[in-house]
């Protein structure tokens, strides 16, 4: 799996804050005075911890993701609020050379030969039909969901924020989770204090809201209260 | 103001559960047992509870809302995920009697006979316009935020649940807040249970997030505690 | 593959009829008086034409898809203005009589054993894996686009039109396009009206836009000229 | 009114073009060698030529809009494909020297005086009511459309495409036509290509489909014949 950051907003930290104060000012954003990162960034804060997030939405990331999954990629594009452009198995007819296949850990614990003669298997009777005259667009039906595929995905940063409140928590699937852990990196390239945003929902939350919570993170007393007192709602 | 709910997805509570038993069960849709409301929704309720809301998407309601400002109309609208349709003031050219304006109690207080003078001198400059040749869609420019109009909306239920926890907090605008109160109570002639999952986000949350909250619940020390907690996240 | 009907909004033509008069009169919906269907589908239908699409989304449909291959659901949720629930094949663990895989003719006409003996192979290999422990998220890495699966679709009636604009094209892949053949049967059991809308992009535009066009229509000679006329749109 | 160019995704053609070749070939994103400018953008046409235009998603441009009315943003917001941060009129309690009033031609024609003097007395009451403590959020009920008001929006490209569809049509308010014509000549400075793209609808359907065109273009026989040819969807 490889995950670049391929484009994103100039300047997030900016354009973010400008927004932030575009609703709160008597001023225009071309009347605005320049002010110290920091100050910017405090602003931001308070503005998100207050609830309003649609600030977070003028910035926007675009990142390759390459060599992943087309189990993974089923996932990522139920997401809506983002755009995708995927390498087509309708289109691309695939070679010895470009497909691959993604093989969980835990199937090569023990199970490592006999997925590689599978996967092999798969592959050689897709060529031997496609050679034949079988559209690529059918012979795919043969193709696992271990495929490799690449995908182009931009999502502006209030859509980043929510995906990986999902896909960052340990009960998401592994590969998933390891993409966004990709994504998170890239974006503490451009911007430390807005990757600290990409969190677990818990981290969000204050407490977990998952039927079976992973364990990694001890809850406080007060958690588990606010969490059994919120959970009333549906009662009232 | 007038809230009516026009039309709603039929049998709301069946087809969310269809949704919910569809993403866990071997079963197709047309596989499964009927089973009793109560079951139906405590199947519901587990699943929103652990965070899993897009269920909710599968049923709809479209409300007509008659004789609210335009001030309203314009918070509204900035709700994405809804659908809308509201009376045109490019179309629409008002005579007497199918204009109102919404005086706010701040203003009936003390200024209730100078707010009527102004709409009225303002209603009739705009009639005196109109009448000279001037179009409605420019004659309009001088009517008031305080202008009624008659809008359409329609939400799924997972956004009439966010839409509320925003809209029925009590920092919101206090005509908006009014409307989703009127809405909520046509909900609970469709569903009690549904109905129940429309509160400000606090309830939601078991915290609340504004910076001024508004005082009218009391949250334990637990919910602070967890609150401040939370708040350390943009700092990591 | 089976398609039904699960949920529609009810007298979806009088919801959009209403949606349509909201925004071109002084009445507020209440106020309204019945008319004739005949008169409520030609205002709708002149709103339509005239580019006035919005009105249509205060009608959403409900299908429950069962037994389709996941090479379809992959394309169908590309379409992100619609809902779906859909069988997840992490939190569902195949025995032999609850998957099946979904095989083109193009395949069937001379592989139809090959196939067979094929999926028969991996789903034993995804057994085995099972029993042994791997944990069916992982298991699944082995299971084909073949492999068929359950998805209830919500849309509102504007989406259903885009989405057979594109998926009703027959340059769109045969079994996304079987499927939504099978959703305009059902919405014909609701409204001949709006099953009338539902057609492939060329009926909308007059013309094909494809590179490759099916052939199917045969087009005008106008109507080769005013696609040919418009291509120079990006040259200006 | 004001409009300036705030942000836009950087190399717009580049992104739009891996994104085309993403799901065409073979190669991943990190693997395609660079080509010319010319070779990028005769892609790309085709691609939109062509009806798929998801890879237009992946540029983005923030516009800080200052100084129009909010008779404009209430039109500018039913855009829901886009994100928008708005000057509000409930936590902003304006002063004599930061609201001004958008006046429409037709209306300084004849009454320029008397729309100024009633400016000045909606004004002088606003300021009234505020300084006796009725809160801004309530005193703005009186402040007209024409107050002018700031707002920062960001499209992705294809928004900005299908926007200007509407907005750029010599039917649409003018206000709102102005500022888009404002929009496209700040694209103008990034890209002429894109910029191109930016048309009213009749350029992007090769006839107008309003019910009252505006006769500015000069339709062909052919463009009238296909268009008479398509109103006839309805009826099949």
């Amino acid at each position: 799996m490889k995950v670049c950051l391929l484009s994103n907003t100039p300047d997030p930290i900016k354009v973010i804050y400008l927004a932030c104060r575009t609703c709160y000012s008597k001023l225009a954003p071309s009347e605005m005075q320049e002010v110290t990162d920091e100050k910017m960034v405090s602003l931001i804060k308070n503005t998100i911890l207050s609830g309003h997030h649609s600030v977070l939405e003028h910035a926007s990331f675009s990142f390759s993701v390459e060599g992943v999954s087309r189990a993974l990629t089923h996932q990522l594009v139920r997401h809506r609020l983002a755009s995708y452009a995927q390498q087509s198995q309708r289109y691309v007819e695939y070679k010895e050379d470009t497909l691959d296949f993604v093989m969980p850990k835990t199937i090569a614990k023990n199970y490592k030969d006999k997925f590689d003669a599978l996967m092999k298997e798969i592959f050689k009777t897709y060529r031997e039909l496609v050679e034949d005259g079988v559209p690529a667009e059918d012979a795919r039906y043969l193709l696992p969901n271990a495929s490799t595929t690449n995908i182009i995905v931009t999502m502006n940063f209030r859509e980043l924020m929510q995906f990986s409140k999902i896909r960052l928590c340990y009960r998401a699937q592994w590969e998933i989770l390891e993409m966004v852990k990709k994504m998170k990196d890239e974006v503490t390239t451009v911007s430390q204090f807005l990757a600290n945003g990409l969190q677990p929902k818990c981290q969000h939350l204050g407490y977990c809201d998952e039927t079976k919570p992973c364990g990694c993170y001890k809850f406080s007393t007060s958690a588990l209260e606010v969490k059994s007192e919120r959970n009333k709602l549906w009662d009232m």
